[in-house]
């Protein structure tokens, strides 16, 4: 969500307008966001659509185990600036096995990271966004929201999830190696692509979109995705409110940008976080687990998302992991 | 720069050098160092044990779960200073909705923490301790950790985790409420466990050795677990290698302090770590995972531990998942 | 002005409620703040009583140097947590000699510090305290400051300081190593020091108070200040308001405690900062300028404070410089 | 962990190699280095040239203020990245008002910064750069500096300087907005600039050189001063060991780049540092400097220096303060 004033904005290409889907006035978006809400429906509501996630279906996640593939999702931390990265996180050797006395010597460190953003892989708590002033379930932000953390929808309400997640690997259905930044993903594209994969979303589950950011950033090099990136245009939500998701994510952040929300640089955000109560999984590296699902065949995993427990906290880096 | 808990100890009890085990001499220790060693057995030799934990042992793990319950092990980061916290961790708000500019609005916060020490539920990679100069495998420390991170052992290069973990719960088995600080866990402890649970360590197995720290804590208090600790006995370490276990952890760091062994503070780490390549996850808050196992009556179940992706890094803060 | 939650605070000694002054109920303080209140008097509001520091001060102030003799004030850094220290100071080496290429090699490191609080020698801006909801000169501080820093009364406004400093040196006036704490220094305390030391305080200069913390610290350890500290009692504060002070500071941080004024913990600070607009120096060493001062029977001198120009600080670290 | 700007470096232009003055060998360099070396000279040899600075020399520089004008010499806290701020300042804030009680309420903030480099004002005390293995005086730099710090020529044992401060203030002799980056300045430029602008630099003095960087960072925006900066080609560095400065500094780092030294990025950083004991001053704001100077005619006036104290540390972020 991070726009940096330094982020000199890469000018959107000139079909960027047509790409990026069509334009949403922000009456529509209001309607929309009134539809797809799911407000008082849980307790607590901290966990929002998370509460979707009974101990069944974690047991039938664990039965999609096949040939116990492992897959890490997390992105390397990231400790130079760039483009996509304008708060570089910190790393810092505290003892070289130099400051407490041996034996054994210890080598620590010392890590840091404002982490929402395009640079850490990371999970949005439903803390993390308001929309005209509210947070998921009615709360009001300036009241929840303080220095001392958030009082309301922090990652330690969460805890961990371990539910079905399944890839929506759009480059591979399209047959391209990544879609353009800009390009939108429209509920057709979503129900295409549970088509060709062999998926079938269902509640409660964790849809990860790969639009091949990483494949693409290794190719030509890093870009500013707040100007331009590929990402679900808010058409597409209604699909997954839903089917009753649970988790969103994906190697972007989900957003397609530029907006096609007037006024709303984020509008997939508020959908999924404070109308919904979804929390967002943002910038993944979805390649290896692109290869590993094309390879078997299966586009739907366990997954496992085990966020710091950070009382206050508006999210955690997270290395969420995909077994198969 | 930190000082360490070490700084003031506490005097240990009159009788902790009793029930601290038998003293163990370094000529002893060394014969000990040698005999559970497995250098050169792996390649990547960063994952160390981890190698052991095959493609069937994850299948196998993920088939232990029965009830779908999540049970997750980490403490709550923990920004107050105290005796088993002398590096607060950090937690600042960068954004409060005023900053980035709306719509939505979004809340951000910056996390940091020089996890290793007693404060922070954590994984200890293998560059995190080394032995007479050397890491696991017989590289030399000096040469292989630098301010810019660890080139070898690093947590990059051990991944996530899927395994089965086995609860050593000694306060259930001894039907008190917590070890005294000082009390030493020894081979017979952890064999008459296993029977007493109903549980046997295999090969690619992570241990969770449960001493009730959290739980003394939470009664009694805070204390400097450098001074005295409840922890295995490097006696106990020749059992859990011949099993081939792949990750050993604790709701303490596994060491009983004061150490049995002269002139070494953390002979389990260096055992573990150094020796058989078996990283080691330290302060983890087992009381909810102790009080699922007794409600179910089993003690195993699948583990998912998935370290932050931080090349160089000596280890990572991470938030186990037990699923039941 | 911290008092962390985790504080245990030292019970005062009985005789405290004594030696900090009479009782002032929240009425009288409210009287004493509207009568020593500034607001409106300065363009721009922002530097407050540093604005009564004209060039003809600085010109008198550098005139004072005699010897040559230059003293600083800072404590070091610390990084050790303790009962005055509940938020210790970061210090990481970034680079030894082997991240950056040689060749020269370099050495470099990382600082960081949450620096109010009693650990950090330290300059509150305008910003750093408000009363009733407002900052100095009325602004009201829930619009004035957010997550990105303040808007008003930011330490980059002040900018640097070079006054006449005078040390009120208290210990040394009564003849004592120290003023135990919770003992307050009142106005006629003021004005024997004055006439003791041989000084007289005007307008524009700078107060340093020294109360002997340091050297206490140093002979018995230290101590939760939040619950006892030797400082100013509020009854001395028209007096420094008349002579037209430009800054106070001290080896505390001004206030005496428990605090003597009903429901308010750090009343000199509000009447400092928020009614006179005078910034603060706190938890300054004044063992040595107190020890040169006796040296050469002068008690005033030239004091240089140069914060760091951080755009939106409530304040910044300082290290003052005394020249004799 | 962070990557310093000569990862990318900026192509320089053609004609850079020939701004930058004659080629020097590495051979004779090394001459150079024994030229003006003073290993063995002073005791404390940490405060190396800063020993030059006796009571007499500040009792001079203080007579030096006329008119009372005082300027301050940082830039601000940068917490944008950029091409010259490859690692950007941290700035949070840890209260609004909301964490500690009140009244009165507080509000306070976080700062951190790995400040050597180019964004960040500060000072390089004499463990930050090593020659040939070796710190100044002789001392082996893998041997006196470790994670824990640096224990010869850290920035406590400088503590602060009080002296005259000569600008040279280049651009203003040349009649030009600013020097081009790349162009070197030489030992008859500095002694034309001392000529034109009737200043005399002598034994203890602190030489301010002024290439106008950041009135051409504001027309023209920031760029990668390790590619292409204006500053001392080392030919100029024995005119300045033969007056026995103290200190030396400007608005870059002080050295010409593209380096004329053969496989020495920063040889004016290994003679000044290393050789004579002389800490560096980097990134100054020299522009209300050079306007002030250029108002009184006067190029010279007291500056004082005074760098957080900071045991272990290899310099320090400060705000220089010059008084006319």
């Amino acid at each position: 969500m991070s726009s940096d004033p330094t982020d000199a904005p890469t000018p959107a290409p000139p079909s960027a307008t047509a790409r990026n889907g069509p334009a949403v006035s922000r009456e529509e978006f209001d309607a929309l966001f009134a539809a797809v809400r799911t407000w008082g429906r849980w307790a607590p509501a901290d966990r929002g659509a998370w509460n979707r996630v009974s101990a069944d279906h974690v047991r039938r996640a664990t039965a999609l185990v096949r040939s116990g593939t492992v897959v890490a999702l997390a992105r390397p931390w990231d400790t130079a600036p760039g483009p996509d990265n304008s708060k570089p996180a910190l790393h810092y050797l505290s003892d070289l096995g130099d400051v407490e006395p041996p034996e054994p010597s210890t080598h620590k460190d010392f890590i840091g990271t404002d982490y929402h953003g395009k640079g850490v892989s990371h999970l949005d708590a439903l803390s993390h966004i308001a929309y005209r002033g509210q947070l998921y379930d009615g709360g009001t932000a300036r009241e929840l929201v303080g220095a001392g953390g958030a009082r309301f929808g922090d990652v330690s309400a969460l805890g961990p999830l371990v539910t079905k997640g399944v890839l929506l690997d759009l480059p591979a259905v399209l047959g391209t190696s990544w879609l353009e930044p800009g390009q939108a993903v429209r509920a057709a594209d979503v129900a295409a692509a549970e088509e060709a994969l062999g998926v079938e979303i269902g509640e409660g589950d964790a849809v990860l979109l790969r639009v091949g950011r990483f494949r693409r950033r290794r190719e030509l090099g890093a870009w500013d995705l707040d100007a331009s990136s590929a990402g679900l245009h808010v058409e597409a939500v209604p699909l997954l409110a839903e089917r009753g998701i649970a988790l969103l994510g994906g190697d972007g952040d989900s957003d397609v940008r530029p907006s096609p929300v007037e006024g709303l640089h984020s509008p997939v955000h508020a959908l999924a976080v404070a109308a919904m109560g979804v929390p967002l999984l943002d910038n993944l590296d979805l390649e290896t687990l692109s290869a590993t699902a094309a390879g078997t065949g299966r586009y739907e995993f366990l997954l496992v998302v085990a966020p710091l427990d950070i009382p206050g906290g508006t999210g955690s880096p997270v290395n969420p992991v995909a077994v198969f």
